[in-house]
């Protein structure tokens, strides 16, 4: 205890001078690097805490923003105007166009076409009925307002979080099972789905109004384009770039050229109406592990393991960010409501695309669990949303933006300890044996060092 | 050939969409991700050229920045632009903030402590007779100008830059010789009497006057109580800080304290008017082997490790932003003078300070020669000056500053061959031997991966 009251203090003597209005003398204000080292201090307090509570880290950093923002309702302002600075919105996004690269890193095309024939149903399942009801929710929830919001809506419903999955299961011991490799696989499948949805929905939310069939398959046909035009890319440019990268040798080069790649592609994305996410995504995708063996030792895990303290510093902004934006002074029972119904539709969506499993032996419930949690990518999606204006008001207004946090947030929690009893009351029947006093125990969530 | 080939085709790709105007739809426009995929990609580029022509890589990067910037020369402002973005202007000075931190990791108050009887001197006459041949030459080249921005200029000569010299006793093996010991002592020395200096001229400098003797003491004060206190509470409060955060158990925690706390000591440091960087170098200084112990594996060496590759990414913006800041259009003759003339007491100043070494059989030009390159420093201590506002104009204008980022690129070029020469004539006397062809060869600086 007495350990935790010294951090306790030293938070203190960071966060108190920030909160008196500082006078900037040259360069960014002192409240900027304040702000900024009180954000990832809270965030990985808020990490911590919740790995204590058996929760995934992320969810903390969202709960350390949604404090820190709304410290507003006490008369402290201070965080709620810093979250609104350019530099750390900036910074949120630089965050989370990194780690969209981290997670590209982590897959590959060939891995994809792998697992493809048993995940291919389950992923477009998860990403069709959870965008129909999600559609049909806010339609009924928010009258009146524009198809493209109803659509964004939907949007934020499409993609699996694989990390809260993935770690619930390495813990549970059941990284070999099949259920989790379609998991694994319909996740992975799901987040180029999901960006090419939220792709083509931002095009349409940022013309204003319903393009016709024409102008809908050039969007359609632009989003699929960029990521098909981005993997050839890779495929035929990459490794001649980094063949020749290969021979150069001043210090660092590896990271900024691969971080370098990741930017141009966001870039690129964002000039052609995409979110800058989805060529961050591509870049990660081209890079896998033959592109980068001519760097000799430096295998793709190094790679991650480059960009990893890049993303562990300048992620948690974008967490952190996205609590603070959630205005807890303006709840109200429409917007109550309103996260209710998604988190409900959210579960019921993916549960139905468990049922897309092909072949036998399969636990359909297991997979439709594993697939329930939206975490990150649903509040980039709702980022996104909030930072198109239509005619000047956000097309995803506060109300909306705190009701789809609530739903990331439900899905989150309530994805361990469900899995966890599904995947224990399977092994017993499938054993045949009662259950043992172990096997009822609930799993605990182990975070990786 | 063919893979530079492959390589420049890749940069064009990425470069040419950036120079079209084009139009953002939400978040950071699509110029600013590709703008910084452009520097970073020609940061590596100018380092790997500054290597093959047996340069130190910072001076690449600077150079590729100054084409970059002056493009603009050729009609193409896209780059000019870039440099003026405040984004940019953010990343840049973040950069240096961690770069100093990484600096200041290098260095230990214990090791500082041991080098002083002998280094002392040195470092003290390296700080205070460039600082005054400095002053006096801005004095006689821009009569009129205030005060301050003669102090400031005199404050660019002040520190050394103890990467480069290392690196070349390195290639040299001379790293166990006794001058090797004492330039870089006297360089890490430099690094705390330089930002003591640059926050006593940059206060001075944002008071808009000389203040008085009482004033003048005031500010000397708190540059100096500042860096005392820092440490102070580094080494009562960072160990238990520390050894609480060892039993946190969330991902990425070290990387995201460590730089929080570098934040918050910068933050701090810009609240007591003095510049961001010396709260960040003293972070750096803090955080010793001692005190990142209790986490286990993880040694000091492992927190450059984690700090590393973020510098190697964010640091080459400050110095492809600091080359795009020479505006070669606007070159006079007033300013190449500035430049020779500084460049002259730049290294005359150092080789004086080389007489203050104690002890016998030390060759005393060596000293002053190893001592004489200013890199990061004068750069970071430029740019401060160029970021403070007398009513409304920069204190240092676009001619110093070209003049100082000149001196810079001087210093930085004639040391390696000059310290190489006489480091070898010195081994020759004292082995009384005729020289030979081994060691008439030119030493190559070889990168370290």
């Amino acid at each position: 205890m007495k350990s935790v009251r010294r951090v306790l203090l030293a938070l203190a003597v960071i966060c108190i001078p920030s909160m008196a209005s500082a006078s900037g003398g040259h360069g960014p204000s002192p409240e900027i690097w304040l702000g900024l080292a009180a954000i990832l201090i809270a965030a990985k307090l808020g990490a911590e805490l919740a790995i204590r509570l058996k929760q995934p880290p992320v969810l903390g950093e969202l709960c350390a923003g949604i404090v820190l923002g709304n410290l507003t309702l006490f008369g402290v302002d201070v965080f709620y105007e810093l979250a609104h600075k350019s530099t750390i919105e900036f910074l949120a996004e630089f965050g989370v166009v990194l780690l969209l690269f981290e997670v590209g890193l982590e897959s590959t095309v060939t891995e994809m076409k792998k697992v493809a024939p048993q995940s291919g149903m389950v992923a477009i399942l998860g990403v069709v009925v959870p965008m129909g009801l999600g559609y049909a929710a806010s339609y009924v929830l928010i009258p009146g307002a524009p198809q493209a919001l109803h659509l964004f809506v939907g949007a934020t419903l499409c993609a699996t979080s694989v990390g809260i999955t993935a770690r619930v299961l390495k813990d549970l011991n059941a990284m070999d099972k099949t259920e989790t490799k379609v998991i694994l696989g319909a996740a992975v499948i799901d987040d180029v789905l999901g960006l090419i949805v939220l792709a083509v929905v931002s095009a349409i939310a940022m013309q204003g109004s319903m393009p016709d069939a024409v102008g809908m398959a050039k969007i359609i046909g632009l989003a699929f384009g960029f990521l098909a035009g981005a993997l050839v890319l890779g495929m035929f440019v990459m490794p001649g770039f980094f063949k020749a990268s290969a021979k150069l040798r001043a210090p660092g080069v590896l990271a900024a050229l691969s971080i370098g790649l990741c930017l141009a592609l966001a870039g690129l994305s964002a000039l052609a109406g995409l979110a800058a996410i989805v060529g961050a995504f591509a870049a990660g995708l081209v890079l896998d592990e033959v592109h980068v063996q001519p760097f000799g030792k430096k295998s793709s895990h190094d790679l991650s393991e480059i960009v990893g303290p890049i993303v562990a510093v300048v992620a948690p902004i974008f967490f952190v960010r996205t609590g603070m934006m959630v205005e807890l002074g303006g709840i109200t029972s429409n917007a109550l409501m309103l996260a209710g119904a998604l988190s409900v539709v959210a579960v019921v969506g993916k549960l139905v695309a468990g049922w897309g499993v092909r072949g036998a032996g399969v636990d359909k419930l297991t997979i439709g669990i594993g697939m329930v949690p939206r975490g990150e990518v649903g509040l980039i999606f709702a980022n996104v949303g909030a930072a198109i204006k239509v005619n000047g008001v956000p097309l995803i207004e506060p109300g909306v933006y705190m009701a789809i946090v609530l739903m990331v947030m439900v899905t989150t929690i309530v994805t361990p300890p469900w899995l966890a009893a599904r995947i224990n009351k399977v092994s017993r029947q499938a054993a045949g044996a009662k259950p043992t006093a172990n096997s009822e125990a609930p799993p605990s969530i182990q975070p990786q060092a």
